[in-house]
């Protein structure tokens, strides 16, 4: 059980490394074709891959995070679906100002097991609380 | 699989319509021992039945909600587990202005099935972006 939860992680670590590289093909290659996703840009759920890759497409290559910390991820185990929660800290440098900013983030992202590999098929993102 | 896609949403909008008249209880009676909770208002996700009463304990009675909308429900079955997703449209008086407020949430509820019941293992909401 250990195994599989610290599996799931390292999934999800990898997606976020080339993630903050601006490429998001570390996501699209694992999620599954019946996937939701919510955000806070989103007006609707995006229901199915090929609209969120249709979503992602415009902003592909744009983005940049310098560093990221992923905090109290937990992984609830039920028979093949997985339920990953965390809290991520994004810091990036704005290109323009320079300047440092840090966004955090609630994250939940719910895998499945289909055949020998584990796959998206739902995602909430959405911001933590300030103070 | 209609008949099961159509409990679990009537799950939902029973705990929902008590929720709306300050009562929390249609909730914390299908909430499993091990739930994970994030929303807006929460700085660390909520992990556990118990942390999640003492969460509400300060709010209860104090919710009121006129109406809501229920948006696009879907529900994702996968064995012994359901991720529901909807998008939902609160509507409510403010006691003292009498002014409508609206609020729109993005809504994740993770339902597994424990013997004969289903009981909610994750929830996550978050304000819908507005225009």
């Amino acid at each position: 059980m250990q195994e599989l939860t610290d599996k799931i992680i390292n999934m999800e670590r990898a997606a976020l490394d080339r993630w903050g590289k601006g490429d998001p093909g570390g996501y699209l290659e694992i999620i599954a074709p019946d996937t939701s996703y919510f955000d806070p840009f989103t007006k609707n759920r995006i229901d199915g891959l090929s609209t969120f890759e249709e979503y992602l497409a415009p902003i592909t290559g744009k983005i940049h995070i310098d560093h990221y910390e992923m905090i109290s991820p937990r992984v609830q185990l039920y028979g093949d679906v997985a339920v990953m929660t965390f809290r991520l800290i994004d810091v990036a440098e704005e290109p323009d100002s320079g300047k440092t900013v840090t966004l955090g983030w609630n994250s939940t992202e719910i895998y499945r097991r289909i055949e020998a590999t584990w796959k998206i098929v739902h995602s909430h993102w959405s911001y933590t609380k300030t103070e």
